[in-house]
């Protein structure tokens, strides 16, 4: 199984399907082709919430604000998984997702052969690398076999692959943790951060679900909103807070866009402060 | 094979694939994870259109807007198809017109284990409902063999699986039936509702097509509307009336948008007259 | 292999899928569903760029504006593939490129049986046409064997399919080549044309990378504008030129669109100078 992320839109990465094609049989799977384009923080957060569901596969993922720049292409083995991406962070939060250990990501890097007229480096570069890292963990008996995959085996077959070298000093993204409040056990306040908007405008934070639950209502940044499990508990137009499918807070608004509502984008900060606390 | 359908746009179908792909290697199509929002109406009326065109299949489709509420998840067996979705109506349609006979229907509600914690149903629920479906249709032989299939086999899978229960009184959508006035044998009006609008904004009615096929002029509530088979019949910005893929009467706009040029919403009633008559 | 390509948005191509899957578990990819709408020259310019990257298929290509008009349907051999397409000229480009050699270009028409209430081409047409030529090549032993598939065993097994004869004049797309005007052996100006707009508003033009590369400002149609690799070398807003991943100098504003900027849209002409020429 090869999966394929990316912010290229259509048709591109159907390019890319063709060159994987020529190289081997492996199942191929989307995960989005309409990430928010050049922005592999996004990317890292919406890999870091998808890929964990799957079994051990390979994972293609270009978001590459940096094409056309010297920046490296990386095969990062997490667990006995590979993921295949360009050396600007995205890879490494789903990474330790998928290791469950810091310790079981290895990072290697490609060595691309870049005359001047390439331009499409998924095409180019990363499908072809992610269809001969299948081929190579097929081949050493680490093939599909769901989650009893040994992450040895997959990390010796991309041990035989000549072209690809240890990296120095990969370029990480981390996702900052919320700053919790407490007062004689209780929460109360928290100072999150946004990590994505997502493409109906809903904000995603970086406060855990299990901090809003169960409340009615909570400020966001000093407004009183009303916390909900769905968009239908409030009018259309009118903000609400509610847990999205990631597990993390989301401020959004029913039938409308939260970004523009709450006035936040990704990395501004967020002050959540539960109402009973602070009326 | 396992079909996709939902609301949820990009990325989190392939949460819901790679849940499968932890319990089968059984091929995936995507229907469609753009549909409406939140409207298992427009849902049903979709899925009645795609799903007949499939050899029998287990279909996993989530247009879900009681997520979060008590309702119930469901197992439809229609014939040989099986359908898991949310227990509000939109199984119901496609399920009659796979079965082909009323009679050939069976619901069951699935037993959810929900811990107030779980909020992507999608995910936790119906994937991996829709992957133990298919693996007990595997496992009782009732396997993908195309239109042979046998309902009975379905049935006695289905009957196999211990957290199934019969269904007591599921959610049902029924779509209206036009009101057809005659003299002397000729059609002189319709009275017909708005069934679905899609994403280009063409307004589908249940009116069907035969109706104003052949015909150059029809009143759309009073207003005269050139029938045409393509778009490019009337200029850029004119209304027309067109029979659509799925067979029903369509108010369009060529480069333009049907659902503000009649002023019609789903649900709303439009009346068709064939211009001979009342002109 | 089947690939799959069309305007018809969603949900509409599970429909193909599904009649395809009632003759052949052959695999399915698509391409693209989402090109311009109705314009088969658009499609032709995107299947030129993509299909030549996969090994030899089966193409399913559907952009159509003269469905309900008696244009032909065609089945056209190019090499080892064969697109199944429209006779509207948009499958001739693409089989130029994948035959590699125009002498290897077959163009046949498929007997269509068309009663006035089919409506459906892409369903009731094109789709069982692409699987029943997928399972005569597959019974003909020309099956999906990479890209040692021998093109005479694809023409024997399309000569064997009695509903298909020979056409006696498809309809064609050339797309023009620019024209470049030297001084001295060196580039003073090139005349091109618009090929597409991308969905980004991305203007794609007829004229080589080559011509621009490596220079760092060039006049379009008179205007200094910026030549870069990445979007990011100019502000958002701001214009430049750039070679796209097909390999063509594209117009394109950082952060906007280029068809608007640049007020061009396919068809038009573009003047090129290089601006160490005309300063």
């Amino acid at each position: 199984m090869i999966t394929l992320t990316s912010d290229f839109g259509s048709p591109y990465p159907a390019a890319m399907k063709g060159v994987i094609r020529r190289h081997t049989r492996a199942e191929l799977i989307d995960v989005a082709h309409d990430l928010p384009r050049g922005d592999p923080r996004a990317a890292a957060f919406w890999l870091r919430f998808v890929l964990p569901e799957f079994p051990p596969a390979v994972h293609c993922a270009v978001v590459d604000p940096g094409v056309g720049t010297d920046r490296d292409a990386l095969v990062v083995r997490a667990g006995a998984h590979v993921i295949v991406a360009p050396d600007n962070g995205l890879a490494m939060p789903p990474a330790r997702a998928l290791a469950g250990d810091d310790e079981d990501v290895e990072v290697r890097t490609i060595a691309v052969d870049d005359p001047a007229s390439a331009t499409f480096h998924g095409r180019d570069v990363f499908a072809p690398t992610a269809a001969r890292v299948r081929v190579a963990l097929d081949e050493a008996g680490a093939a599909e076999t769901g989650p009893a995959t040994d992450p040895e085996a997959v990390a010796d077959a991309l041990a035989s692959m000549d072209d690809l070298s240890p990296a120095s000093d990969p370029v990480d993204i981390v996702f900052p943790e919320p700053s919790v409040e407490r007062e004689n056990g209780d929460v109360v306040a928290v100072d999150g951060e946004v990590l994505a908007i997502d493409r109906f405008g809903n904000v995603v934070t970086n406060v855990p679900g299990d901090l809003v639950r169960g409340r009615d209502w909570v400020r966001v940044d000093g407004d009183l909103t009303p916390v909900a499990e769905t968009f239908g508990a409030v009018d259309p137009g009118e903000r609400l807070v509610t847990v999205g499918s990631h597990g993390y807070v989301e401020c959004d608004v029913n039938d409308g866009r939260g970004d523009g509502a709450f006035d936040l984008r990704p990395g501004d900060s967020v002050r959540l402060v539960p109402d009973n606390v602070s009326l």
